[in-house]
């Protein structure tokens, strides 16, 4: 393995194309992100992430002989090494208590079109998710549920941002996913013959009344706003999850794990 | 309505009675805690809270004739009203964006002998959890599914917890709750005749296959450590939710929702 190189000035300008990545705009023009921590960057390694740069400040590492494998192992799939100094760590880390690892990789996107589909695929569709933590929870349930693809409609945030990243647990490497507009996305689901089940508040045919099993798609839309006209228009079903309670609304996230799983109980 | 309280000056030593209330410690003793925010405020007071004292700055507010009725409101119910200058309220505002309200209301909790129950309750179990946000999240659940108490046993955190009342979006204040010790919840379902089913990862058993009907607990434990073997010793049932991941984990609150609900679908 080469020998890393050192920055150790916090002023070194290829530190400033780090932090451009936590704009998205930056993102989606290179096609990169940033994943920080030893946790979330073993679980992209597992996940068969190859990592494009890796930088590592051993003043901010736990423990040492662990840390240095997880080092070694990056730069045996090529990643370009960097040591940082303290300083010059701790100007890119964007979280709170850096472990010192931050590793850019390239970005999973795609377009519906670009994704291939097995036979009667579970497809979950959150449209206009707003809070990247929602995103990745998402992602945790659909790894988890064997959801064959998760595609965001007309987001607000992006697969790449490096809180989605972190919520999701590295399972953003995993679960195979786009995003597309929401017309994009009905007209693809109708393409393919994979009808659609939206979650909406106001409708007498609860989560549970509706058969799952064979192609399906569940759409679930931002709390506050929820899904948009087109989605529900082009919907084969319309459901609700039942609910009692004062508050009247449960997290998107949940909501759709909820229907996933009922999904997953009649699929069997 | 009496004219409030005035304070300007940050140093003022009742505002640091406020920023004590941050501390665990703090509102256990005093059995307080802090509601801070137009929405969080308006839904305590739906769930019939009455405020101690409520503490506001018209130079954050935003609408200031909703705001002055939020005002008025709690004033109506007998809180003391003190008004602040900015830079108190900044000193004792927790969020960051504070909108000018911050109430101080008595804690809600309480040990599982003090609760009343209907027949056949459905109750959720939730032992060791850490993150003020997941016992938040599960009140949502718990307020949306129709859940008789959530029990947080041998807690990291605490219901007073300014993040999870914040979480919950005002449910902390309507869904019946108690912390205990673990040992104190298991000896209390069983005094009641209430049959305990605990998620666990490891067992033939899924959480669609037993009965929910009729009384049920339901046990989640925090998402590194699971439950702890006196509970699981305990249970009546132990399953677990299906997953093919290869993160292999739910978020606890979610998985909580995901039981839960399967549970109300089969209470009908």
């Amino acid at each position: 393995m080469p020998r890393p190189l050192i920055i150790t000035s916090p002023a070194n300008p290829r530190l400033k194309g780090l932090v451009a990545l936590r704009r998205r705009r930056t993102r989606e023009q290179e096609r990169r992100t940033l994943v920080e921590g030893y946790e979330e960057l073993g679980l992209a390694l597992d996940a068969g992430v190859v990592p494009e740069e890796l930088y590592f400040c051993p003043d901010l590492m736990g423990d040492q002989a662990r840390a240095g494998d997880l080092v070694e192992r990056a730069g045996g799939l090529g990643a370009d090494l960097v040591q940082l100094s303290r300083a010059a760590f701790e100007k890119v880390a964007y979280r709170e208590g850096p472990d010192g690892f931050l590793a850019v990789v390239g970005t999973v996107d795609r377009r519906c079109a670009d994704m291939g589909l097995p036979p009667d695929p579970l497809i979950l569709v959150c449209e206009g998710v707003e809070k990247p933590g929602n995103l990745g929870a998402m992602l945790r349930t659909a790894d988890a549920a064997g959801v064959d693809a998760v595609i965001a409609a007309d987001p607000v945030t992006d697969w790449g941002n490096p809180n989605t990243v972190r919520a999701s647990k590295g399972t953003v490497f995993s679960v195979p996913l786009a995003s597309d507009s929401s017309a994009g996305t009905v007209d693809w689901l109708a393409e393919h013959g994979i009808p659609l089940v939206a979650a909406i508040p106001d409708t007498g045919t609860m989560h549970t009344q509706v058969d799952y099993r064979g192609p399906v798609a569940i759409a679930v839309g931002a709390e506050k706003t929820g899904l948009t006209e087109a989605v529900i228009a082009a919907a084969t079903h319309r459901v609700r999850i039942p609910m009692v309670g004062r508050a009247n609304s449960l997290n998107v996230a949940t909501s759709a794990a909820i229907i996933v799983y009922e999904a997953v109980r009649q699929r069997g």
